[in-house]
């Protein structure tokens, strides 16, 4: 097919050329100088995207071993973990959860809205005698667009005067939103590559707080590869303890040089500038957003809720064949009612006008009704 | 700047990554049996983009020094040659007439407007003594977006029943349009590898007709470099008789790899598309075209005419800063007047309708007035 | 530093280009139909290199991964395991067993031998209760350069009529020298990327007998990332449970086709007679290998040990900086007593000797006695 | 083949991989600021590597090119050129010149030689009547490892006060070894892009002497595309007067980074040590050089003649199949007794022996009568 290929999809997402060339150059010794002074670099450099001053190990592992990492870190088998669903991802995250042998309680959401802090509040009150040893949440939930608010939760787990430690899953939030570990008291944020990062997948992020680490000391659930010990000794030195993705983290540093030129408030109001033009099209077409509270809207992607009685796999395989474009299907419950259109990592504003215009373009091939104009209006936003 | 950059020049385009990365291959031995295939295989499948199953040369140069072979293989000092202004393009090449010790007779043209066999012929009529060795013009003039009948042009050259060779310069034609060096008995085709053939520039082509060859014989501008007969002899192995641009010819044979796959006739529909989606923009903004005739609009480019009193370089400046998307320029009298948007190459819909919006957007940024709206016509006349 | 990189560390090796190259291409959606035929595709096309026609999963996690997931899918806390400490990783692999609640039982070697299958015949003869539940083996020790005969376990292991799973560890010899997962009856095979695939460390391997899988559905190790089962599912369509690293799919398509296209036995051949060519330098340099055994050389890599007195460390050092060359460092007990030749991947005749001939260089700028000459002695023995 | 392919021919050289990464990068606006200040950067620091503070134009046209034009430039129609034929290519610059209608005077070489300063001091002095209008010799003869002396034949022009220009051919020197077009007083330095520069091939150049200059003002010969004057006004902005090599000029701001950072000196002593290397086993192989003049040879190639009876195409060809390596050819007269070992561009000690090695692993395979131990005695001469 002609033309460059659209990664619409909320993650992964298109990696620059700068990256992609970084990741193609020789494999260098993981255990010589100049790989030690690229992996002191990215460890520093990495910080700031999360907010954080504290360390952020880097595993070669895709995000889901982030999750994982987080908990067998600081759990025990059996314990208490509040999540809540707001979405497929969060759903996913419970599972994994269950697996490990832990026991999350899983408040459940209507995929349509964000975290609500206030009944988390009220469930950590009623845990007395400390079963909950954790508070997981996704940040922004990949499967609907919606993004919840950190800090809100924050004040809500210290209001109920409740222990346990926050987990954030950010891998679709970080580096594409203002995202604050240290401020907001998050003992682990959990990240990926693919996504604002703008790398392939393959590098996962755990950053954790002296609470965490002091969780892990005791924390009963096997671990080896994900240990935590072991990574922030070798990564003291700019090394790891077993062979690291040392291409990828090439890239990385990349990455970071390019997130740091722009400045990341620059990054942040260019993905929120983008989301606002998506919506309008969106709007304008008379379709529904899955994310139904105009407060928390995703900066990084968008789901669509196309009407009754249309396929939107139907859609997206038309929209691939037509414009070389690939877009995000329905997960779970939402599977061919769904449809996601990101926008993050690295675009600009004639790239999202061309999502956009690739969505449209396909609504008319499928002859799924709506009011065209929809580019325009994402157009008009941008102005 | 974030985002990949939109190259929409009227040439050189952006070239496809696979093309990218057969240049980045290692250089190999021009004398040696890998090369030797590699060259045999492209000097064979250039010619069925030409229209020709006669020999194509390839220079390690790029297009302007294809103008310069054309005119030194064949003609003799002092020999009159016959052009057609249609614009800036075809201009240069008549300087270079003059400086190649050539005497170019230069029928005026009004820059929007394609070459008028009618006129040509009759010239060729007054000229009974034959003073007029060669008639050279532009197929796409590329600095106005009109592209010529060369069929029309053979036509008119054999009803005067004049002797002269017929040049033809594609630069920015080839690959993008149908062209028939056989068909339309072209004497000398001249074109460049960083326009539909979606190389970086650094090849240039000449096609030459059996004619054209019996003219080399006795031409007698002195000729070295550009000397076909050398080349011919050489091209017969496979190998070439200096150093090839060993690198670009490796990105050739992608690039025809790619052609091929897409079909040229489905290749040469795209562009017309484009053209089309472009133009109704340009239209629904309220611009001229520069060129005038609408049998005769480019497929590669659509050269846009600002309302007096704006500038066409603050716009494209604008452009660049705003959406990271470079735009050609307005050429020696029409410079700041004219822009030029390419669509030629390497693209699909999305990216069509990028370019749209990036001038869209640019418009309101810089203030010109304008009827908002072009995007939607371009993306209504796609569909 | 002039010059290219040589990378004759025992792993990561040299990635040949073409691969870089396809790892370089834009990442894709691993939910998409491209990508469905890529991972069906190497899904498929791995099985031969591991000798098998069973199922591989491939992790998105670098090789220490594929060990852990070895043991969380086929074990319960507390269960023995038989290991046989060859060398500096067999050990780390005890170390991360007993991590996660494992109870290895560990058979001393003296780090210059292969495994002893008399030995484990006769502790698995002992072991009348079936304590322990697997025997876990490096194939290729990488510490020290000796080669273990899993044919020999395998007959040892049917002698002593014990049930335990056979699990190896194939990370620096799969694809180097001949290993057949099925013949041996091994359950599972434990590998990674980044040495005789010739791939950027990233990912890693499980190869499962159908012993192996039955033992997962009673297995009592907590897993969830690891967990074949849900691997195992998603592959059967060319997908993933969860983002797979994509680029390094793309890369590993090519490296098997260019494991394809110069023949598996071929390849291991080659591997076989730089071996002996590196031996032949070290024996006349007047050097052990650390390997005391002739019939168990490593075919990948060559651990030379130095005078009393002499810093393997510094020597590494100083052919760093004169000849831009990485040599592998002595581990654990073996630090700056030994030093390692990688020569293993992707290389040919001159590479070798370029190898040979940076270290025979190094012994000569750090005055280190030996006989000069070793570099002849390789070439000798390569013709 | 596996392993990489060792291009030891004296040119085209080994593109290090920044320089290939960098050539791949998309292609750019070349009307552009972006282009302007890359163009503006290499057009300045081109000049060092001259040795010159005068204008250096950049063809986008391969070495030929060059030839011609620091001939067309300069010369009219009938002027005499005092050649000297130290080899194959000598005397294809005298063809060239021949062919473009100038009257070369070739003196006659034994092709084992340099230029010879006394015989042509003699010759000016005999020329009362300037019908020599310039001197054109070849610094470095490729095709037999010579390299003249050029501040001797600047001495024996100017004691011959004779005003002919010196035009001097350095290919394959330019980069390799000091050169001095400044000191020198030489007035056309031709090069290209492919050897000392480490780039593809497809960039020439014209480094020019303000007497060249004022002898462009009444010169005669006809040129366009060659033309100095359009390119120094264009180059004055950072620009080109017609479509430049984009990607091959991003390469060279690489390749300049990279001869700057090693430093010009450390450069020409890493080439003069190799040479050195290569010529030791040459000798202890028995053989002779194509040099036969001790203090002229080449820094960047060796010319080795084979024993007669052998063939220097058929070692060259298994060669290439054994050792994945391509060596020089004889040219001319040369064909099939001598071949050519390049030594220049990106590389350092271990390509150097590998070099070696893959021409002594030949003579063995070959069946070539030598004294083996060739590599070792490069590897002494290194040490």
């Amino acid at each position: 097919m002609p033309g460059r290929h659209f990664l619409q999809i909320p993650g992964p997402t298109n990696t620059p050329l700068p990256v992609l060339s970084a990741i193609a150059r020789p494999t260098i010794d993981h255990r010589g100088p100049e790989f030690g002074q690229i992996g002191a670099d990215v460890l520093a450099r990495i910080r700031p995207v999360f907010g954080t001053e504290q360390p952020v190990v880097i595993y070669p592992a895709s995000g889901t071993g982030a999750w994982e990492a987080a908990l067998v870190n600081t759990l025990s088998p059996g314990d208490g973990v509040l999540m809540y669903e707001t979405g497929w991802f969060a759903r996913l995250w419970s599972d994994l959860a269950t697996r490990l042998g832990l026991k999350p309680e899983v408040m459940a959401g209507d995929w349509r809205s964000p975290v609500d802090p206030i009944h988390i509040e009220a469930r950590l009150r009623e845990d007395r005698d400390g079963q909950i040893k954790a508070v997981c949440v996704v940040h922004n939930e990949t499967s609907t667009g919606v993004l919840s608010d950190i800090a809100a939760l924050r004040r809500a787990i210290d209001a109920a005067g409740h222990p346990a430690l926050l987990m954030v899953d950010t891998i679709s939030s970080l580096g594409s939103t203002s995202y604050l570990h240290d401020e907001w008291g998050v003992d682990v944020t959990v990240a990926g590559s693919q996504k604002g990062l703008m790398l392939p997948p393959g590098l996962s992020f755990n950053a954790i707080s002296s609470k965490a680490r002091a969780a892990s000391e005791t924390a009963g659930l096997p671990r080896a590869f994900w240990c935590w010990n072991q990574m922030l000794e070798a990564n003291a030195r700019g090394f790891f303890p077993y062979t690291p993705s040392t291409n990828l983290l090439q890239g990385l540093k990349v990455a970071l040089d390019m997130l740091e030129a722009e400045g990341l408030q620059t990054v942040f109001a260019r993905h929120k500038r983008a989301a606002a033009a998506v919506r309008a099209a969106v709007a304008h077409w008379g379709f529904e957003t899955q994310c139904q509270d105009a407060a928390h809207h995703s900066p990084s992607l968008t789901a669509v809720r196309l009407p009754e009685g249309h396929s939107a796999d139907g859609l997206r395989q038309t929209i691939l064949q037509a414009s070389n474009m690939s877009l995000g299907n329905g997960l779970g419950p939402l599977a061919d009612r769904v449809f996601r259109i990101g926008h993050l990592g690295d675009f600009n504003d004639p790239s999202v006008i061309a999502s956009v215009a690739g969505v449209e373009m396909g609504l008319r091939a499928a002859a799924i009704p709506h009011q065209s104009g929809g580019v325009d209006a994402a157009l008009t936003t941008l102005a």
